[in-house]
C-alpha cells in the first residue's frame, strides 16, 4: 500500500469511526452471535495474494460490527466506563503512524519527555502530592502504564524490592500483602503472580476496608513471624465504588514501613474537580498512586497511570543493567523501560495530551460531572418505585435491587441481558445479589438513563405477574417456574464480587 | 469535539502521516535536542480550557517532530527494526475509533474470535506444530501479547505452575532457569521479576547455545539440590541474530520436563519464507514460542504472537477464579484475561488481520526476502574494503568493525552518531566491539544501504588519518587524541550485549 492509497484508506477509515458513531444509539448494545461465529466466515489460511483496502472495509462491516459490544452505546452500563473521544483516536492513530518505540531517551527523546511533562500535569490536576511528581526535587515520578493490574503487580514488585533492601536479609518467603476483600480480582492476582500472598479482609458495612481490621491481621501475621510488605487500597471498589479509608489505613502502613499502593482506577478522575478531592484524603501516606484516563478520562484504553513516592525501587526492582541510578530515574529524562515490565513503549502521552488540549481542565471536569448527576438521575428515578431499593450509589455508578429474593433481581437481569436493549452487569454485596448500572459512555443523556429505568420498570412488571402466577401454581401444586440466570455472564458477575 | 470535527481532524491527522512518510528520507535521522527540550516549550499546568485542533497539529509539528528518531527513516540502522505499515495504522486507529475492551467473550465477540483466527493463521504461516494452534484438538492456543518481555515472563509463570504441580510440594525457593548469555536483557529481567535464579550460560563462538553446555549446568544444579524448572533458547539473538540448537537443546529439556521456552522476537518472521524453516528444526521440543509480528511483520507495535502447546498451566498460574477449566482455554472462545497479566486487552488482532488481508502472505515473503537481500549487499560493500572485518551476518543484521584496537571502532560510530545522518549502535561480540547494521526501515533500498556505507567509509578516512597523526603526536610527546565514545548511549550498548 503505497502513500496516496493509505490517504484515501485512512480518511475512509475516519468516516466509518464517525458514522458508526453517529448511529450507535440505534444499534442493540449486545450482539446476537454465537461462540465461534467468525471462525465460519473467514478462511482458514491466511490469503496468498494482497486484497484491496475496500474489501477490507467492507469485512469489517460483515464480519467484525455483528461481533461488537457497543462500548460507546448510551445503553451500556455495564462493568465500568471505557474512555473514548476522538482527541485520543487520533492521538492513537498518529502514535501509530510514526510507529518509534520509547526503549529509552535517545530512541525518541519526545516520547519520555512529553511522559513526563503529561505525567505532571496530570498529577497537578488531581491535586497529589507534590512529592510524587517528577517536577519535584525528590525521587518521585510519573509513568504510563497498560493497565492497573499492571499497577498493582509493579507496586508489589516495587515493595518486595524496598524490604528486601530495608532487612537485608532472605525474607521473600514470610512477606504478606493485604486488601480489601472488594477489591477487583487483579489485586488477587498480583500476589498470585508475585508469590505473595494477598490477604482479602473483610470490607465494613458500607464496603470500605477500616484500619481496625487491617491493623488485626497485620498483628496477626507478626505474631506469626510474618512480614507485613504490601497493603492496596481501593478509591472506588469495582462493586460499588466504595472508598477505604487512607486516613485511617496510611499510618498504619508508615508505622510498619509497608508499602501503601493506592488503586482509584476508576473514581481517579473525579478528583479533576476540587469538589471530590476530600476523598484523596490521606493519600499523603502513599508510596503509590494510580488511576486509569482509559476509564473516565477520556483516553482510550490504554492509558493507565502510576506515581511513585520513589522511583529508587521501581528501577531496582527492574534494573538488570543495575547501574548507578540517582541521575536515572529523575528529573528530564527517567529511562522509563525500568519502571515496567516491557523494554519497548507506545507514544501513550500524545493521546494523554491531546485529550488534555483539546478538552482543557474546564472539559474534563465537565464530563464529570455531567456523568455523576445522570447518575444521581437514576437513582432518583429508582427511588420513586417501591419495588426496588437502591443500594449504594457512589460517582456514576449505582446498585439496586428489587425487593425480596434474590431470584428475583437474577431473573430481572437475565430477562434484560436477553432483549439486549441496554446492558447491565449483575453484583454481589453484603449477600445480597444487585444490578450495576453505570454511566459508561460519553454519549448518555438523560432521555438515554429514562429509557434504561423503563426498560427496568417494564420487565420487573413482568416478573412479579410471573412471580404472582407462580406462587398462584404452586398452591395448585403445578410447581414454581424455573427462574434462570443463564443470560448472565459469570465472568461478569466474577467481576463484581 | 464532535463528530463533523473529528472528520477534518482525522483526515489532517492522515495527511500529516502520509507527509510525513514522504519527506522522511529527507529528515536527519536522530533529532538534535537536549535533555528536557520539551518541558521548556510546554506550559507547567495543563490548559483551563480547550484548544482547537489546528492548534494541536501545529504544536505536534514545533514541538513533537524535533525530539522524534525517525525509526522508518531509510537510514535508521539501529536495534532492530520496528515494523510499520499503513494498513497496521489504519487498523490501529480502527481499534481505537470502535473503543472496546476484550475482558471476556462477551465484552466484544469479535475481539475474542479474530484473534483466535489471526493465531491460526499466523502459526501455519510459520509452519508451527500443529499442536500449538487453536485449531488442534489438544489444549494448545495462541495469544497476542504486548512485547517479547511480557511472553518471556509469563512463560516463566507457567513453567513454576507446571513444576510445582508435577512435584506437588513448596520447591519454588529451588527452582532455576537457562538461556545464554547472548539473550536480551529482557530474559535476565524476567527470571528477577518472577524470582527465579536465570542462568546466562555462554554461546558458543558462533554465538549459539549448544546442548552440552544446557547439560552440564542443569547437572550442576540438580547435583545441589536444585530443580531446573525454563530454559529460554534464542532463535535470533540481539546482538548477533545467532540461533541456539533446539534440536541439540530441546531433547534435553523434554528429558528432565523442563518448559522449553522459544525467542524468536526478530527472526521468526523469516519464518513465512519457507527456505528458512530449516532453523527451526527442533521446535517441536518447545512448550512455547514467540515472534513479534511488531518487529519485521509490518504490524505496528504493539504486537507479539505467543503459542502455547498446554495453555492450562497458563490459565492456572493467571487465573484467580479457579473455575473449571477444560471448556475455558480452549475451541472458539478462550478468556485470554487468563493468559495474561492484564485483564484489559485492546483489539490487535484488527491491525494483524489488515497487514495479512492487504499484503497477502506473498506481500510479507516479499518484504522479508528484500530486506535479506539489502543486508547481504551490505556485507558485500564491506568486505571490499580491507580496513573492516564482517563478524557476523544473519538475516537483515550484519555486525562489522575497523580491524584493530576496539577504540577504533569506538571512535568511528561516536563519529557517526554525532553526524546524525544514519544511526547504528554498538554492540560486542567475543570481546570485540562491533557495529550493529540492521536493515529496519521498508522504505530502505539499494540506493540507502550505499549512502550508509558511504558514510561509513568517509569517517574511517577520517579516524585513520587522526590516528596516523596520533601516533606521529606520541612520539613527539605530545599525547594521544582523546578518543571519546560520548556519542555512544550506554543503553544502546546494553541491548547488544
Amino acid at each position: 500500500m503505497d502513500v496516496d492509497e493509505f490517504r484515501e484508506f485512512g480518511k475512509a477509515a475516519v468516516d466509518y469511526i464517525a458514522d458508526y458513531f453517529q448511529t450507535i444509539r440505534d444499534r442493540p448494545v449486545l450482539p446476537s452471535v454465537h461462540p465461534g461465529y467468525l471462525g465460519e466466515l473467514l478462511p482458514k489460511e491466511p490469503p496468498q495474494t494482497g486484497e484491496s483496502w475496500q474489501e477490507v472495509l467492507q469485512d469489517v462491516d460483515r464480519i467484525i460490527m455483528p461481533g461488537l459490544t457497543h462500548w460507546h452505546s448510551p445503553k451500556f452500563h455495564a462493568y465500568y466506563p471505557t474512555a473514548h473521544s476522538f482527541p485520543a483516536v487520533v492521538g492513537e492513530m498518529m502514535s501509530a503512524g510514526f510507529g518509534c518505540v520509547g526503549l529509552n531517551w535517545v530512541a525518541s527523546p519526545a516520547y519520555t519527555e512529553l511522559e513526563v511533562v503529561m505525567m505532571n500535569w496530570l498529577g497537578k490536576l488531581l491535586g497529589l502530592p507534590e512529592e510524587f511528581l517528577n517536577c519535584s526535587d525528590g525521587p518521585g515520578g510519573g509513568v504510563i502504564q497498560g493497565s492497573a493490574s499492571e499497577v498493582t503487580f509493579i507496586g508489589l514488585l516495587a515493595a518486595k524490592e524496598k524490604k528486601v533492601k530495608d532487612l537485608e536479609a532472605d525474607i521473600k518467603g514470610k512477606l504478606v500483602a493485604y486488601s480489601s476483600d472488594q477489591s477487583n480480582s487483579s489485586v488477587e492476582k498480583s500476589g498470585l503472580l508475585g508469590s505473595m500472598p494477598m490477604r482479602l479482609l473483610p470490607a465494613d458495612k458500607e464496603g470500605k476496608l477500616r484500619g481496625d481490621t487491617l491493623l488485626d491481621a497485620i498483628e496477626k501475621d507478626k505474631a506469626q513471624g510474618l512480614i507485613p510488605c504490601y497493603v492496596v487500597a481501593n478509591l472506588g471498589t469495582t462493586p460499588t465504588c466504595a472508598f477505604d479509608d487512607l486516613a485511617e489505613l496510611g499510618p498504619i502502613c508508615n508505622r510498619d514501613n509497608i508499602w501503601l499502593h493506592v488503586d482509584a482506577a476508576y473514581a481517579g478522575t473525579a478528583f479533576t474537580c476540587p469538589e471530590y478531592r476530600y476523598l484523596l484524603k490521606g493519600v499523603e501516606h502513599a508510596d503509590s498512586f494510580n488511576f486509569n484516563p482509559h476509564k473516565w478520562m477520556l483516553v482510550n484504553f490504554d492509558c493507565s497511570a502510576m506515581w511513585v513516592k520513589n522511583a529508587r525501587y521501581l528501577v531496582e526492582a527492574f534494573n538488570v543493567e543495575r547501574i548507578y541510578l540517582k541521575d536515572q530515574h529523575k528529573g528530564l529524562a527517567p529511562e522509563y523501560r525500568h519502571w515496567q515490565v516491557s523494554l519497548g513503549r507506545r507514544f501513550r502521552a500524545l493521546k494523554l495530551w491531546f485529550v488534555l488540549k483539546i478538552y482543557g481542565v474546564e472539559g474534563i471536569q465537565k464530563h464529570v460531572r455531567h456523568q455523576i448527576s445522570l447518575a444521581k438521575y437514576f437513582e432518583e428515578l429508582v427511588r420513586t418505585d417501591d419495588r426496588f431499593e437502591v443500594c449504594t450509589s457512589s460517582m456514576g455508578l449505582v446498585t439496586f435491587r428489587l425487593e425480596g429474593d434474590n431470584q428475583l433481581t437474577k431473573n430481572l437481569i437475565s430477562r434484560i441481558q436477553e432483549r439486549k436493549n441496554i446492558f447491565v452487569i449483575p453484583g454481589q454485596f453484603r449477600n445480597k445479589y444487585v444490578i450495576r448500572f453505570a454511566v459508561c459512555s460519553r454519549l448518555t443523556e438523560r432521555s438515554d438513563v429514562e429509557f434504561s429505568w423503563k426498560e427496568f420498570q417494564s420487565q420487573a412488571d413482568e416478573i412479579i405477574v410471573s412471580k404472582i402466577t407462580s406462587e398462584v401454581g404452586d398452591k395448585k401444586g403445578i410447581g414454581a417456574i424455573q427462574l434462570s440466570d443463564a443470560g448472565c455472564d459469570k465472568n461478569s458477575i466474577e467481576k463484581c464480587k
